[in-house]
């Protein structure tokens, strides 16, 4: 099963990695025509997973998640058509040199062959996911929530439609209808066909992912992020980012889930921000100190630090001093996004050198850390990893590169 | 053991973060000059290696691996010191632009944190790999084979001697004294502690890697390439680049495993080719037509197309048109080096934009994809691998990247 269509994807990646920047943005665009032009068949599938899903007992968030309407729809046609627009991120030289013997070398940005992409029940991921893939000049394997199975089914059948319709292989976007454990896993280290897997989903799925996959794969991981205001803080500055990396979505990986104060303005800036949090829903968990400087604050435990609440809880820390600072956030921290607000420049230079997180921000808000705001234009998400990407994920995630050398008959002495 | 090891390479990881390159530079030569001072035990302690080894029955190649000389020392040194001399990969500016928001952004060059090795019975890659581990600001677990413990340790206790003498770590440096199976494997699943791990060596262990290593490495796999005479190849030029790239270092992952020649040129190139290869020694394997071409060859096997010799062995095939070819390489080929000797600038153009492999040669021997060649000035190993890093890998495989942000008070709307 996973061996056909991986080489139906394998087939078909040779021939996405030979097109022009310009047929692939064609063909994003007649795939997101496709999208909307089968609107109906779309919504009548997703209807049926949908009553399915409630038959199953499915409700609330996940249930809108799962739900397709015509706007919905078209918001995904229109993600198309804003993938189309991008620069093509195959082809550009990213090097170049000539060596010592005459031999001219470029190093090029080349696709990866095959992207599996594993994902939850979100419909609009499908094509989301094929565009980006097909973009980057790789063949898509996608396999959604079973719950979305005919939904996804659907949306894959439009986007072969506007494959075929370029003369190119459907191979080039499967739908896997094996949404099945084993099926999953027999993916995850389908290592002849597969050349990067990106997971969307939540820590169960990151979890599955680094006991099964074989097949390379680049995690979005937690963001368990800190803000930490510094002696030297412009308080009034530490108290709008504080705000918004807490407030403005909780929900998401970039938001900050602990602050760490210097003691020496603990006790000007704690009892007012306790207060602003607190009165905006925020639930507050503080060490010793903290907890002695306002009323809003309860106990943290020691779990609280290492949390990623992903919630309207913050846990809070007064440290003596940067050192201790840096400690506590190389100790509890994810290595996804660190701020400190200080107008110290040598504090800012330390703690911009010794946190080693995906992203390091001096006075400003950790929701900052995307694709979207990076300038990426498209996000796959953030890697939380070290090796080959981290940070924000565009585009050039998706590819490789490749050494290109043109000799005139050199031969190694 | 592996958490208590883990934990000093991490603690002194930090540390040598935040030295400059100067230091850095320092310490590369520091290390040289105790590996010479040191030449005493370490010849003594490989003395005791040599001895037990040739009382386990080890000999030929492996035994001259593992032996160390007075020589063999001081171009250990030489090794560190040319390291030393590189420019420092750390704190390079890869990219950097300036948000809408006003928010300056930079991405920059960071060690990666703790690397691992693991290698085989030669003891000079000790002193190598962690010469190249502390250049990149990284700390270095070097896990050796149980036949070269003795070496080195002692190689290791010199480094650690020059560490010390800077006032640096230890940890930065750890020969691990357990080289037994289960101690491998906690190596290779120490997720919490290893950030990146090479391994240096054969199949064996690059297949013991797949099966068992959870945490993040890059495999230095296996180089089938191939030598593709087109039909407009110089063929003058073709006998030059084929000759070289079997004969000049058989044993070599960049050296030439196949042979494949256009129908329209093989009548006039493969009989003096196979002579004057046959001449030097290399046998010749291949297809029907190759075989009817020429008496010195002796028919392929199917396995022999997908084989990498490692030898003074070669197949031979004639192919219909460049699609074959093409087809032949992706088909058979590693992902390593693979070269087209043409004067054809649309076969050129299409060999290099369809051959998916780490380093594609136009007009060139393959055995010119080696760090050294490149400009690199050292070399890890080559990348097989898509992700990460890909042909030969340098310094800068051994490090990430990081975002670094500068607001004044940016909060997201």
């Amino acid at each position: 099963m996973i061996n056909e269509l991986g080489r139906q994807a394998r087939a078909a990646g040779r021939v996405l990695a030979g097109l022009t920047g310009q047929t692939k943005r064609e063909l994003l665009l007649t795939m997101a025509d496709e999208v909307q032009r089968h609107v109906s068949p779309i919504l009548s599938a997703n209807g049926d997973d949908m009553a399915q899903a409630r038959s199953e007992g499915v409700s609330g968030a996940l249930l809108d998640r799962l739900l397709l309407t015509e706007d919905r729809v078209r918001a995904m046609a229109d993600g198309l058509r804003s993938v189309a627009r991008l620069p093509d991120p195959v082809g550009m030289i990213t090097g170049g040199w000539t060596l010592p013997n005459g031999i001219r070398l470029q190093r090029v940005r080349v696709p990866l062959g095959v992207i599996a992409v594993i994902y939850e029940a979100r419909p609009n991921v499908t094509a989301d996911a094929a565009g980006l893939c097909l973009k980057s000049g790789n063949s898509a394997l996608l396999r959604g929530s079973s719950f979305a199975l005919r939904s996804n089914t659907s949306i894959g059948a439009a986007l072969q439609v506007a494959l075929t319709s370029h003369g190119l292989p459907a191979g080039a976007v499967q739908v896997m209808e094996d949404t099945s454990r084993e099926g999953t896993k027999a993916l995850m280290q389908a290592k002849e066909w597969v050349d990067l897997l990106v997971p969307r989903g939540g820590p169960g799925l990151i979890a599955a992912i680094e006991a099964d996959a074989t097949v390379p794969f680049v995690i979005d991981g937690a963001g368990n992020c800190h803000v930490y205001v510094d002696a030297a803080a412009d308080l009034a500055m530490a108290g709008r980012i504080v705000f918004n990396a807490k407030v403005q979505r909780p929900g998401v990986c970039n938001a900050a889930e602990s602050l760490v104060i210097h003691e020496a303005v603990a006790e000007e800036f704690l009892p007012g921000m306790a207060r602003r949090l607190s009165e905006a829903g925020v639930e507050l968990r503080g060490d010793e100190r903290a907890c002695s400087l306002a009323d809003e604050l309860v106990p943290a435990t020691e779990d609280d630090w290492g949390t990623e609440y992903h919630d309207m809880i913050m846990s809070v820390r007064v440290v003596g001093d940067l050192d201790a600072a840096i400690d506590h956030i190389l100790t509890y921290g994810t290595g996804h996004t660190e701020a400190i607000v200080t107008n110290d420049v040598s504090a800012a230079t330390r703690f911009t050198r010794e946190i080693d997180a995906a992203a390091v921000m001096v006075n400003a808000s950790t929701r900052f850390t995307d694709g979207e705001q990076f300038g990426f234009g498209a996000e796959i998400g953030i890697s939380t990893q070290k090796l080959h990407v981290r940070g924000p994920m565009g585009l050039e995630a998706l590819t490789s590169e490749r050494y290109i050398l043109f000799g005139d008959g050199q031969v190694r002495q």
